[in-house]
């Protein structure tokens, strides 16, 4: 069997290519958080006495025009660079000399990331608050501008209850709301500053901690340097929890989405360009948008159990398997900004159906109304009960399609500012 | 092929055992609810006049004796009742007459169990919440007690810096804060009221739904009923999420524990009881305890995922696959709780080594101590790291095996003031 | 802070419960098993010299007689008996004095368990086995029994191209060919012989595992001792894989009767003691049954991760955690024979709509048979499918309602025999 | 709100970028198998009579020419091309005008990527089998080379039992024995003919499918043309658990790797190059690449589930969801081919410590050879633990630290042999 230590450099090659895998790539998300998390680090090396005054412009200065380049798109980790820490720090060394590799002082490439993380995750929540309440607003004003046309509500799959289109809508809406705490609570565990936890234990420098918290605009801060380092992959949990959450919304707003376009259906329709179709069957409306968005969900809620199988049964302190939590969770960001983006565009162009409930297949859908009607009218429920059902038996039942719902979240009071006030109390803590 | 419609008692009793299925020993957790539930249910009919004030005298009076037998321990769902709902009110008409079907006026069973599940949960979530409490109590009792007894931290799994038992239980109690920010999540999502939802599509009637909200003590509605309805699955597979979380601290503390009871760390030990050995091989003694810890918390780490499962790709409203919920998430609830009980058990009856440093595996642990304590003292980083690499090699070095850190967080300053403010506020939120 | 070994014995009683568990129920279905592997160890006890002929005579009339007693099911194991293997010493050694004993020279409980539990999971493999092939064959009678019967057949949720019942029954036949194939590959997993593995590591006895690999029925053997020890939860995984595909099937099956039966679609129905119904809603009969179907079998689709949680990152070597692999898949097991006879069941009494295609929506979907129709008479494709187009967009298209499919598969060609034969092949290797 | 259809282009634009995602690379790795495909399709027109002869030459010429681009690696596929299919048509249209489309004759884009799916995986189960089979026969080779050096064996955690890097290495190699029969079953699911299933409810058209399954060389065909479409998502399932279960052993060894590597071990090394370390730190020789093969091999762990969460609870059919199963499936398989050759590379790099034993902490791992040593000499077994229980609390045991096991699969008895043919038997199916 040959050996592969006869060829150092190849060993050395085949090592770094897997050892790096995907991270020249990832990490250029993390670029300008490194650079922020640097800026915060040196200028409380000054404070403590461990960095010039003079050093610590001097590497400001640089530190600016590295993440002008990043702003501007044209940084790159080179082939060389391990990790963006090693880039930037390279970067550095070769503008400034020696003096760049102070930036790593009382530091570890543990707490660089995770103060990378941190940062880059809290723009991402931000991002991702922002791209649920557009969704939110839009399901509002859409439950709000069909509040009066009708549709059949299905238990079991079955035709049960007139429903409307003011409800459906407004469902997603106020479902949000309750994703909306998830991201809070994510937020809650991203906002905390890991800085000054160097490899996971703590540093012999008199690291000011409040400063850099303060500085980095942190909440508070992760205290206990092992715990910051254990929130490698809980933090990402704890996200990725949250973006199941949404995700799942979207699921079964995709999911009724292509139930009701199809032909079984009609309850709605898009214009041509957002279906496919076939000029020889003309009711053929693919909803690929919606299909496409239920798969995507459906990879998203796989997330949190891909990170959990990760960091099980394993015990505290770093292990270089967290290194993957990025390529798991960095595409998954990007995936869950596009769907809302493309529900909302799908939603904005949605049509419905105003003349659902003349089909005879859904003549049943007001016996419990009728029923209760009389109930109201002083009829016990029993007789009204009976009554009911001997009309329909004897096909003579006719019922008015129409309700009169009163009641706070029924058809006829949507409560649609009491959940907007719901959505705001509950997306506040992030900011 | 035998038919089975011939036979027509069997197919009946054959379909009822496998849909009632666990339902009515499951479905006696719920009772104290359901009760509780339709109390407030018949206050409020009397208020919009569709009860009489004698009636719901009689009708509360029964239902608190009902309540009696609940919490007396002797209420059992009858071979004939397909689920707690079914049972009160078949109660109530034994006892009452026809006037006992009058607590289902305006109802669904579709809303009884989301009501049901709501008070359920907040009860168990409260549960949670004490025995997390009990447990940060106790490990942030246990880091200031041994903050003195220093301990190998590792990376990569590798020996790497000094650490402490400080550190290492005050960094389980500060993630802990981490779980317990979804646990509040969790509890908001679970403390709205669905009552009035009915089938999921609301009613006709003119319920009140504040009134009911602030009789069962929930902070908020589920105001739209079809959201109400698409409540069930969400706010258990939260629950789930956050229950998941507390798991993985568990299962990492679990995995800590094998690791330092094994024979090839020794860093503690347990009395006898706790752990099962052998009279011929002295030294071993099985964490059985941690072990199973560690792997009933992966089974709660699968609960989400499970959830998942049971949810996704459905449109909205009722399917009957719901009330397979029930079962798996119950029994959950009792693991955790147990599973906290056990941990504080265990951790009550632990024992530090005070010597583990002075084996002479760990005699390099102190080497980035050294090289920044030189840098402190005014040597070049570059230079002292040097130094002390030669001295390394040399085999020449010799360092104090003991750690002067001072930043918040550090071996020498455990910020255990901070960190219980931390979780007062993250816990604040359930109540 | 009170110390639990002040109270000596509620801390054995305390650990005792955590450890065993729910064992002392579970351990009931491997009774049988283990004193079958008890026998072939004696037996090959003697041949080695290990036991006296006498010996072994007197251990397995007692150990027959104790298999009478499972067998009878007045067999229980005591409260002060950790699990199985305990239970069946005690009584022996209760009956025969130290002698009992023996049945344990050159074992550890550790292969006790695993030989149980692979003769256990072959006996459950043999009675899947069973139950697929009997919905399978089911599954065939229908499709031929209906395979005139037409259907719409759907892609992307649209009404697409014309299926049949013959088609649709008989793809859920062909479709359990495949999940056979992973089923016979537990088998062949399960189908190894572990005993004289021990604690993992051997025996310094000369066992002839030859011998009890003949006498217990095995295929070949688990060679290395510390594979044999490996295979404990990759056994119990492959074949949760196994069930999660039978699952799969019987899933997308549920959820088919679950849309067939939907007043949109109405293409099934069942009679009404196998659904739930409403007087005042006469079209509205609940598949519950298919919906639980549907609902466990995601509970089962979720267990091979739930045991890949439990055993991953962890070195070799039995762990404690693996006890609870029992409580994981054995109810499992129970839960997929009952799905499988529930499915059967329901599909027994399954009526077909034999006139569906005359609803008017379902007027396009002979459009491409028609243009192919034309095809085959000779007319060039692109003319034929602008013909059509044209009739359509006119509203003057009208095609017979009946397709000539001959190709292998299709509607008129439904390959019964052949498929027949791939479930026998398929199926072969599980004796 | 701007409706979008204000701009035409601009959500056509939309829609197909989020569509499209990233089928145009992953479907480059189909573009072979799709040619391969269409080349048998035509064969069998001609033979029905739906193609010339000549057309048929000229096609298939064409077919060859792109075919070879392909394997040039200078095939793409445009940006107005939506998958493969429509990019090897669009190609031939261009080169022979019309007469490109009649490739498409019977067939829809549905049975093409089923087909190319299905030929695609074949080959990417041929050459995980090889990678598995390499790996094994450098297990299998190691094993025999190290075969007299003993190893503490762990239960618990907790040193046990001796053990011996025959043993050790030996037990993946048989591990994997089990991983190839669930390859296997995957292969004979792959192994099946779709082609002619057309949209998932066949063609009118005369298809020959026994004479492509020739052509294409399919063991047999997926007859039932539901049944064929039902095999998407099921064999990428079925695949993906075979993955799975290779990753889950690759896991396993890793976990083992990192510990005995780990200073509280050192059981093994690897020269500096294959891992990281410090000047300073001479000890830390961290395993990079075996916590990142532990890291991918639980993403690879996930798959099955993330697959499951889209093909759950959706009827029968072709759904758009689909098409996100190549970007699920495809680059794991590369992660997975790559794991298997970082993990051969590693192991032929790797030195065992050949002088474990003689640490004291191993001192007492010989007793329970010791009892049954004494026990084969004649002492009564009680007598003999008694004598060991003894000696070892007077601190006067010794044994030597050597063992003599001869049973099969013991450390003195490795069944090399034996287990090769194993796998042999495992593996003949897949070819």
């Amino acid at each position: 069997m040959a050996k592969i230590w006869d060829k150092g450099f190849d060993a050395n090659q085949r090592v770094e290519d897997f050892t790096v895998g995907n991270d020249r790539e990832l990490d250029l998300r993390l670029a300008k958080y490194d650079i922020l998390g640097s800026m915060a680090h040196i200028k409380m090396l000054v404070k403590i006495g461990l960095l010039e005054t003079e050093e610590e412009k001097v590497l400001r200065t640089e530190l600016q025009n590295i993440l002008a380049e990043v702003e501007r798109g044209n940084f790159r980790l080179d082939n060389d660079a391990e990790d963006i820490h090693s880039q930037v720090e390279a970067m550095l060394t070769e503008r400034l000399g020696e003096m760049g590799k102070k930036i790593h002082s009382g530091r570890s490439r543990n707490d660089q990331v995770l103060v990378d993380i941190k940062l880059y995750l809290r723009e991402e929540i931000l991002q991702i608050k922002e791209g649920v309440i557009q969704l939110f607003n839009l399901l509002q004003s859409l439950s709000e501008q069909h509040k009066e046309v009708l549709l059949p509500g299905y238990t079991h799959g079955q035709i049960a209850m007139p429903s409307s289109f003011g409800l459906w809508f407004g469902a997603y809406a106020e479902s949000l709301v309750d994703d909306m705490h998830t991201l809070a609570a994510a937020w809650q565990v991203a906002d905390q500053n890991p800085l000054g936890s160097a490899a996971g234990y703590g540093s012999s420098f008199p690291l000011d901690r409040e400063m850099t918290t303060r500085e980095l605009g942190f909440a508070t801060m992760s205290y206990n340097v092992v715990a910051a380092q254990m929130g490698r992959g809980k933090t990402e949990r704890i996200l990725a929890q949250s973006m199941s959450n949404i995700a799942s919304t979207l699921n079964k707003l995709a999911a009724d989405n292509c139930m009701y376009l199809s032909g079984n259906y009609g309850f709605i329709s898009y214009p041509d360009e957002l279906t496919t179709g076939s000029s020889i069957m003309p009711h053929k409306k693919n909803p690929d948008v919606w299909e496409l968005i239920r798969g995507h969900s459906n990879r998203l809620q796989s997330l949190p159990n891909e990170i959990t199988l990760m960091i099980t049964n394993m015990p505290h302190g770093y292990h270089r398997d967290y290194q993957l939590l990025k390529e798991v969770l960095f595409p998954a960001l990007e995936t869950l900004h596009r769907l809302l983006q493309m529900t909302c565009f799908m939603l904005e162009n949605i049509s419905v159906n105003k003349d659902i409930l003349s089909d005879p297949r859904y003549e049943y859908l007001f016996t419990v109304e009728e029923v209760n009607n009389r109930v109201l009218q002083g009829i016990p429920f029993r007789e009204a009960y009976q009554q009911v059902g001997k009309e329909v038996q004897a096909g003579s039942f006719r019922a008015p399609k129409e309700i009169h719902h009163t009641h706070a979240g029924s058809v006829g009071n949507l409560c649609t500012e009491e959940i907007r006030k719901k959505m705001e109390r509950a997306s506040a803590v992030i900011r």
